[in-house]
């Protein structure tokens, strides 16, 4: 055998560990005077961004120093889609530190939880949320981070609760900071804690690796050129926007931000700016299609590009935006998956399928993205693939460079969660024949009515296919016969109306007769701040 | 500081090598029927293309365990390209096994060299080769390695000389057989041998990580969607093809093979499978342009994509190449970057810039590609980058992870090539105030003239925008007065003339009197087999 060992090790010439903060600096270097970010009247280019996120890494890096800590340390941010999240997705690693971006919408309680679990050592915060987080800070006494206020131009204003200004902050770091690059591409890049919609939020963390290959992973996946101009509707503190920060950066792109993705500030973005990608659950597409039409013409036949996620998007959503022009991308994902991990890709030839087969088609979550390496719907028990017949239900298991490091301070759990040698999901789906998985239900949203698995996904697409309704949600009610039966909770588009009877007679003339929901729940559904029902509050109303 | 570490280390979920092994079992399981590989009459799906890969593999793994060996042996191969060449690179990695492509056009005793040199336990060879290999074994005596011959069906057909054809030995390999996959990315994949113009050819060694982040990397570099038709020009046993064997493979593409890149097989390919991207030389390019009208018009228009390396393109180039509706992309790179390792990324507000400013930017050598971390130019000895001003000459260094492993058994050379972390290229160039890199010469052709430094690009290029001047090469002669002084070799157009005293005249208007060419020879031009202009041979005939 030749030996491909001697002398052939790794050196400084020929090896760098894997880390998106290099995408900075080579944008930075090319298109120094190439707009970086828009937000409302503010502009920066890539040279400025560039020299921001080198001051905020020096901050950074002074501020840990004189509390006698440093690399491995917890930023947190408490900001909407602003420049300063973009900014310190790469000023925060730059300075060899931990990025954990808030969720803007929880409770104090939980923020104080997440800050002291993360062990944060400094908190960025829009002054929008000072009320929340002066709570936060009153419950952590001594132990609460350096504050930094983030005063936006944009914003509304705001009580400052820290040591200085942003802006400030930026002012004492040198722009030509030498950035701080990992000496091990599997070192922590980001935390971000899950919605914890059951028990506590765990700390979900990324690796300067993952974030690195998934931002490649989503540029090939989605066939992203150079410059993009990219709308952030997505949250970025919702897994690291799903690694766009970086992606865009790579590729050039301009960040369009706003504090709110309403959809007059998504027109209006897409209209002066030419927006070319956004992303978002389906909730951003259902506003969309209930736009007044002078807001949808300046949408309409723009060739923008869309990916979504949380739910599949049903039949009339799918046809809605085809008739807006905007290409519809499909995926899959969860925290610990770095975002979308999975995407429905699609086949020309099913261009010329009729619309609901189409939609059937694109309504399944898919394929591996580009830089992920295995996907499985396999027994829970024995880890052993289902058959691909499109019907047997198994749990999604996945692998790859895509999956977290694990949950931090929580081994038991990040062993569980990887058992096997994958990562299980706990959502249930199927494998078709062509090798698209399907996901059924989450593990725990499942019904079991009379022993047969009822998949609230399934009911649920057939209750969106009636006209009158908006958004629909079937969770397990108890049942003193069938164990558990199935109840819809239904919302209604503005002006329709369906009765009880009417609904019921849909369904049944759409699925089997024992699926057909027990009860129905007209009102409005409870959503987390990234879009997804939540059923827990429906289930806890029962 | 948050503790990182406890729990969160590597497992098969959330871990795996880097390969490019990986992208063919995605882009099959996807795109089953997707056509893969097009090569005259032959046509192979996705399916089809990863079934043969398989059995390849497993035919290797057969083979060498047979003879004793195993994971880490070379594979050579002599072929053009053909569709064995693209199942080559992953066949051949997924028995865990080193891919050597051999140049087609080398002689008897370096290819002898190349395959004792490599230890090569199996050479596949097409049998239009038959006259050099037949050579080639008999040279070899007992350390000839197990022979397998291609028969390639759009081939010449030609003598056999292994044990049994390809296509016999694929049958004895199954189609099920689960592939190889590196347990540590830091393993070599391929082994490319340097062309050798000084001395004996080096063996340059690939890694999975680089083979698979440089994939990536043209695919994001060159804004590739998914599904390109790539023509194959440039040849797959130089560089590995620039990592596009992997790269088309990875965006589901479709690769169109043809045994010579003659201007008719281009045009036909171009019209008939709507190729979108090709590689080469200037020579395809200067081909192109001399093609017949009815030729011509089967490419203009079309959209087509087209990466050019070797020299930077002519004005007259460029401005033909613009005509035909091509988009050009310049790149630079050698062998021990994996082919293109910089690109002159194009600023759009340079459009409007007059033809002769566009073809001056252009002609740069550029940034880094995406994926590749560091590129100065800097004094050789120092390592000091020299002042960005466009004009002070040093040498180009690069480093990050599209470099090579090193030189096979050549722990010397490897050190010396990668001296105080950076990756020497031997190029001279300067650095332009805007960051790009411009080269000047190869550090071994520069002409020192009366103490004077003489680019040889730089008189060339003066050369080239004479319109009668098809080809041209500029080196040193020596000179008793001045040390040295250039002499230029000039190839004119079909049916064009000019006298020695005109161009002399036209570069005394052009450049410098001093560094006028004080001898012009006009004739046909040597090349190597990938298109380069072989100065060695006109320096010896001085």
């Amino acid at each position: 055998m030749t030996d491909f060992t001697s002398g052939l090790g790794k050196t400084a010439a020929n090896y760098q560990a894997l880390s998106p903060v290099s995408f900075l600096g080579r944008t930075a270097a090319i298109w120094p005077d190439r707009l970086a970010i828009i937000h409302g009247a503010r502009r920066y280019t890539w040279r400025q961004t560039a020299a921001r996120c080198h001051q905020l890494a020096a901050a950074l890096t002074t501020a840990l120093a004189t509390h006698g800590t440093g690399t491995g340390d917890v930023i947190a941010i408490m900001a909407p889609n602003i420049p300063e999240m973009v900014e310190a997705h790469f000023g925060v690693a730059m300075a060899g530190a931990v990025l954990s971006t808030l969720n803007i919408r929880l409770d104090a309680p939980t923020i104080a939880y997440i800050l002291r679990h993360a062990e944060a050592k400094v908190l960025l915060t829009d002054t929008e949320f000072a009320p929340v987080i002066r709570a936060v800070l009153a419950e952590l006494g001594d132990d609460a981070p350096l504050v930094i206020d983030i005063a936006d131009s944009e914003g509304p204003g705001g009580e400052r609760l820290g040591v200085m200004d942003y802006d400030a902050f930026l002012e004492t770091g040198d722009p030509a900071f030498v950035p701080a690059m990992p000496g091990d591409e599997w070192s922590a890049i980001s935390l971000n804690y899950t919605s914890g919609t059951t028990g506590r939020p765990k700390g979900v963390v990324y690796h300067h690796r993952g974030a690195y290959l998934n931002a490649l992973g989503n540029a090939t996946t989605w066939s992203m050129g150079q410059h993009p101009v990219y709308l952030w509707t997505l949250p970025m503190f919702h897994c690291n926007g799903w690694c766009f920060p970086w992606t865009v950066t790579l590729l050039a792109g301009t960040h369009v931000c706003v504090r709110r993705a309403d959809v007059a500030a998504i027109a209006d973005a897409v209209a002066t700016y030419g927006v070319t990608h956004l992303c978002g659950a389906p909730v951003i597409m259902t506003m969309l299609l209930n736009a007044p039409a002078p807001v949808l013409s300046k949408i309409t036949g723009r060739g923008l590009a869309m990916m979504t996620a949380g739910a599949p998007p049903p039949a009339a959503v799918i046809e809605g935006m085809e008739a807006l022009g905007v290409a519809l991308t499909h995926v899959y994902g969860l925290t610990e998956t770095y975002g979308p991990v999975t995407v429905c890709a699609w086949h020309d030839e099913w261009d010329a399928q009729p619309p609901a087969e189409r939609a059937r088609l694109r309504a399944r979550q898919g394929v591996t993205s580009s830089v992920q390496e295995g996907l499985m719907v396999a027994d829970r028990e024995t880890r052993l693939p289902v058959p691909a017949d499109g019907t047997t239900i198994g749990e999604v298991f996945i692998r790859g460079n895509i999956t977290m490091m694990g949950y931090l301070k929580e081994p038991a759990a990040t062993e569980a969660a990887f058992e096997g040698g994958w990562f299980a999901t706990g959502d249930l789906g199927v494998m078709h024949p062509d090798s698209y998985v399907e996901l059924k239900d989450r593990a725990k949203d499942i019904i079991i009515s009379g022993g047969e698995n009822i998949s609230t996904i399934e009911l649920e697409t057939v209750l969106y296919r009636h006209p009158a309704v908006l958004e629909a949600a079937v969770v397990a009610a108890p049942d003193a016969r069938w164990g558990e039966v199935p109840c819809a909770f239904v919302a209604l588009k503005p002006g329709a109306s369906v009765t009880t009877e009417d609904l019921i007679a849909f369904c049944r003339a759409n699925m089997a007769h024992f699926k057909v929901p027990k009860r129905i729940v007209f009102g409005e559904l409870p959503k987390t701040s990234t879009g997804k029902i939540q059923k827990f509050v429906l289930r806890a109303g029962l």
